[in-house]
C-alpha cells in the first residue's frame, strides 16, 4: 500500500452529542465531497486519520443540515477514542478489513483457532476494528461448546494480555466467583468480610447487573462507593486485605467488557467465553486461589449436573494451564437465597447476616459460610477441614462485620441502605404446596418493579419449596420507587407467577 | 400481557435526518423522563406505539440539545416504517423479544428448523423485530452448508410468502441468473434481447453491485432507466416480452433485500441463503424455467467443481420442491469476459455484441449465445438442440438489437453510454506468458478507479491466459472520472497486479 490519501480534502472533526455506547459511529452529510468521491453509504466502515491517531467507525449519513458539508461528527465513544484537538481535521477513507477477519471467517466455517489468531481477534476487539456484526458472528460461532479446551485457554490468555494485571507480591490471593442465575445469592460481601477478617487478601471485583435485577456491585453500591479506579482499589486492599469494587472502572479484562455488550442482547451461552471472561479477570486481578460457586437448577444459569460437569472441567483445564488453583462448589440452585431481590433489599439481607440479627436469612448465612470455608481450606498452610469453624467464629464474634465496615470506610464510607416508598403484596391465586420456584420469573418481576435502576426496588419473599400457602396469602411483596413502576409490576405479577403450586398433601 | 402502558408520558415524534440504512434507530435525550423511568440506555431495543402503528428500533441516546426532552427523533428508515402524522405522539417502552428469537437460538445451538420457524424468522426480519446482532447471528449460523435441503426450501418459501408475486397467466416465463464473481460477464442484456426477440417472456430483475465493480442494473442504467416499479415493469414486459430492471424497486423478495445488508459486510457464503435468495426472487417474478450461469474458477464465486456440485444439487432440490424447471450451465470462471469492467465499459461491450461490431468481444458473444441456447432448449415445445441456431439467427439478423432498443425505449428511452475523461495504462512489470488472472484483483482495481459509483470508471483489458506480453506493454487501461481517482487506482495497480506471469515458453 502507498501513502497516497484518497479524496481531495480533510473534514473538520466535531462532536455529534450522540451516545452509541461502545460502538463508534461517525456522521457525515450525504452531499459531502468525501462521501461522494469515496462512494460511502450508511453503514460503511470508515477509517479516520487525525495526525497519527486512527479510528475505525461505522458511518451514518445525515440528510439535513445538522452536519455541515465539511464536517465529520463523532459519537461519544468515537470522540473519546480519537480524542481530537479543537479544530482537528481528519482524512476519511474506507476501512481496511480487520487483520483478524480471516481468522473469524475460518472459525465460522468450522476451523479451530490458535493462540496467535485469538490474540489478533482480541486486539481487534480492543481497537474497535471489528464491526458489531463481526462481534456478533464471533459470539454466535462460540456458542455452547464450540470452543475446545485449548481454544478457551488461548482466548483467556489473549484477554489477559490486552489489559492491566495486578501484582500483590508474595503469598496467596484468594477470590470467589458465582456462575450466577440465582436471585438473592449475594454471598460476596459476607465471604470477603470473613476471609479478610482472617487475614487473607481478597481483592474482589464485581459486575453490575447484566440481565439480572442486581449485580454484586449494585448491591454493594447502596452501602458504599464501588466505582474505584485501580490505584484506589489497591489502597483499600493494602489497608484492609479485601475490597468489593465495581470491575468496570478497573478494567482488568477490557476486551471482555466490550464483548459483553454483544453477548448480553444475544444471550447465547458459551462455555468457552464464560470461562475466558471469569478466569481472565481472576488472573488479571493477581488471584492465586479461586473458588467458583456453581448453583445448579432448572431455572439457574447451569441447568443440569451434566452441564455443570462440562463447565467445571473446562474451568479446571484452563485454570490449570494458567497456573491458577481452582475449586468448584456445586450447590442447589432450585430456589432463591435470602429474602430480598434487588440492590437494597439484598443489602439488608447481607447486613442482617453480618450483624447476626435474629431474622437473618439462614440460607444466605449457610451459603456464605460454606463458600468461605471452601476458600479457606484451599489456602496454602491451612489445616484441611478447619475452614468452616474459622469462618463461623469471625462471623459470630462480629469480627467479619467490623471488617466489612472497615472496607466500606476505606472505599469511601458506609451508609445504611434505604427502603422503597411503595410496596404491594401479590396474593396466592389458590391454596397449595409450593412444588417449584422459577428463578427467572422472580428476577423478571423484580426488574419490572424497577431493579436495578431504582436501587430500593425489587421484591421480597420468604417462601421456599415445600411450604404450603392459603389462597389470598401474600406470596411476595413488590417494592418500587414510584406508583407507576409498582402498578407496572403488579400488572404482570399474575402472568409471571413464579411459584408452581401443587395440591397440599 | 395487559394493556397498561409504562411511563407517564408520550413523546412527540420528529425526524432526525440521519440515514441508518435499513436499521431503524431512534434518538432520545439522556434526561428525558421516559428514558429514565424505563431504564433505557444506548442500544436498548425499544418499541414505539403511535395509534395502531408499532415500530421496534434501536435507541441512541443524545447528550446535547439536538433532541428535546419531550421528543423521540427517528432515523430515515424508522420514519418511513412508522409513517407518523405531523405532531404524532408515541408511547415508548422496552421491546419484547422477537417471537422467532427462540428459533434463532435453537439454530445457533445446532437444531434444524421447520417451515413454521423459518416463516416466523422471515416475518420478524420484515418487521425489523430482530436486531442487527440477531440478523448477524442468523447469517453466521447459516454459513457454508449449515442449512440442509429441507431448511433451504423452507427459508425460500418463507421469503416468497412475505413479498409480492407476479402472475403472467399461461405459458412459460423464462429467466436466467448468474452466481457471479466473474468481471465483465454481462450476458443478461444480450440473453434477454435474444429470448424476447424469439417471442418468449423474460421479465428480468437484476441487482446493483454489492461487492463488485458493476451489477447488471448498474450497466443497464447507463443505457436506459432501470428503477421501475412493479406496474411499470409489467407494462414493459406486456409490450416487449422482456425487461432488464433493478430489483430494488419491485421488491419481489423484500426479506432478502434486508438480509443482504447484513450478508454483504460479513461476506460469509451460505449455500442455503444463496439458493433462497435466488429462487425466492425467481418464483416471486412468476418464472417457470430458470437457467443458472455458474462460472467455476479459483477466483470466481464458486471455486471448485466440488463446490459447484454441492450448490447445484441444492439449487435443483429446492427448485424441484417449488415446481420450478431449473438447469445449470457450468462454465469456465478462470478469467474475465469481454474487455470492459465497470458499468459503462461493460455496456459498450454489450452493444458491440448486439450490433455485430467487428471488434465485439467474442467470448461475451459466445457465452450469451450458449446461455440463450440453454434457456431456449428448456422451454416447452422447443426441439432440443435447436436453441443455439435460433439464438444466433436473431443476434446476427439484428432482431435482438432491435428488441433491446425497444425494451430500452419502453423502460424510458435508450441512451448511448458515455466514456470516462481520464485514462491511464498500467504497463507489464516484466515479459512473460500469462499463467493466471485474479478476478478479485481486477474487480478491486476497477472499484478503486471509481466503479460503480462513477459509471464510466473501471478498466479495460483484452489479455487472456496464455497470451504473452513484453515488459512495458500495457496490461490494462484504467478509466476514471477525475484525476484524483485515476491516481488512487494507479497507486494500487502494482500491489494489485491481477496477471500472474510465467516465463514465456
Amino acid at each position: 500500500m502507498t501513502t497516497h490519501t484518497p479524496g481531495h480534502t480533510r473534514l473538520r472533526v466535531t462532536r455529534a452529542g450522540i451516545d452509541t455506547y461502545q460502538q463508534p459511529v461517525v456522521y457525515m452529510h450525504r452531499d459531502c465531497e468525501v462521501c461522494r468521491s469515496e462512494g460511502f453509504a450508511a453503514m460503511t466502515r470508515v477509517r479516520l486519520d487525525v495526525g497519527t491517531r486512527t479510528l475505525v467507525a461505522t458511518l451514518n449519513v445525515v440528510v439535513d443540515d445538522r452536519v455541515g458539508l465539511g464536517e465529520v461528527a463523532l459519537s461519544e465513544v468515537a470522540w473519546a477514542l480519537l480524542d481530537p484537538m479543537t479544530g482537528a481535521l481528519a482524512w476519511v477513507r474506507h476501512a481496511e478489513p480487520a487483520a483478524s477477519a480471516g481468522a473469524l471467517r475460518a472459525k465460522v466455517f468450522g476451523a479451530r483457532l490458535d493462540d496467535a489468531q485469538y490474540l489478533a481477534l482480541v486486539q481487534d476487539v480492543m481497537e474497535s476494528r471489528l464491526s458489531d456484526l463481526e462481534l456478533a458472528a464471533f459470539v454466535t460461532t462460540s456458542a455452547g461448546d464450540r470452543l475446545d479446551g485449548a481454544e478457551t485457554t488461548a482466548l483467556t490468555r489473549a484477554m489477559i494480555s490486552v489489559g492491566q494485571r495486578l501484582d500483590w507480591g508474595k503469598g496467596p490471593v484468594l477470590d470467589k466467583h458465582c456462575v450466577g442465575g440465582l436471585p438473592g445469592n449475594r454471598t460476596t460481601p459476607i465471604v470477603v468480610a470473613i476471609v479478610a477478617a482472617l487475614g487473607y487478601r481478597i481483592p474482589k471485583t464485581s459486575s453490575r447487573a447484566i440481565t439480572s435485577p442486581a449485580g454484586t456491585a449494585d448491591t454493594m453500591e447502596v452501602m458504599a462507593p464501588v466505582a474505584l479506579d485501580l490505584a484506589a482499589m489497591r489502597r483499600v486492599v493494602e489497608l484492609e486485605g479485601g475490597c468489593i469494587v465495581w470491575g468496570g472502572n478497573v478494567r482488568l479484562s477490557p476486551a471482555d467488557d466490550i464483548l459483553i455488550r454483544i453477548q448480553r442482547p444475544l444471550d447465547f451461552d458459551s462455555d468457552g467465553q464464560l470461562v475466558a471472561s471469569v478466569l481472565s479477570k481472576k488472573v488479571a486481578a493477581g488471584s492465586t486461589h479461586v473458588l467458583i460457586d456453581m448453583p445448579v437448577g432448572p431455572t439457574a444459569k447451569v441447568r443440569s449436573d451434566a452441564a455443570a460437569d462440562s463447565l467445571g472441567s473446562r474451568l479446571a483445564h484452563t485454570a490449570g494451564a494458567l497456573g491458577l488453583q481452582l475449586s468448584i462448589h456445586r450447590s442447589n440452585g432450585a430456589q432463591p437465597v435470602g429474602r430480598g431481590i434487588g440492590p437494597a433489599l439484598e443489602a439488608h439481607d447481607v447486613l442482617k447476616v453480618l450483624r447476626n440479627a435474629a431474622d437473618a436469612p439462614a440460607d444466605l448465612r449457610d451459603r456464605a459460610l460454606a463458600l468461605s470455608a471452601g476458600l479457606l481450606d484451599m489456602a496454602p498452610g491451612s489445616s484441611a477441614g478447619t475452614g468452616l469453624q474459622r469462618a463461623r467464629s469471625v462471623l459470630d464474634s462480629g469480627a467479619a462485620l467490623a471488617k466489612f465496615l472497615a472496607i466500606c470506610d476505606a472505599q469511601g464510607g458506609f451508609r445504611e441502605p434505604p427502603r422503597a416508598a411503595f410496596t404491594a403484596d401479590v396474593p396466592a391465586p389458590a391454596s397449595g404446596r409450593i412444588a417449584e420456584i422459577d428463578n427467572r420469573r422472580l428476577a423478571k418481576l423484580a426488574k419490572l418493579a424497577g431493579a436495578p435502576t431504582s436501587p430500593t426496588a425489587g421484591l421480597e419473599t420468604g417462601l421456599r419449596i415445600g411450604d404450603t400457602v392459603e389462597r389470598g396469602q401474600p406470596l411476595l411483596t413488590l417494592h418500587a420507587e414510584s406508583p407507576g413502576e409498582l402498578a407496572y409490576a403488579l400488572d404482570h405479577a399474575a402472568a409471571l407467577q413464579p411459584f408452581v403450586l401443587a395440591e397440599a398433601p
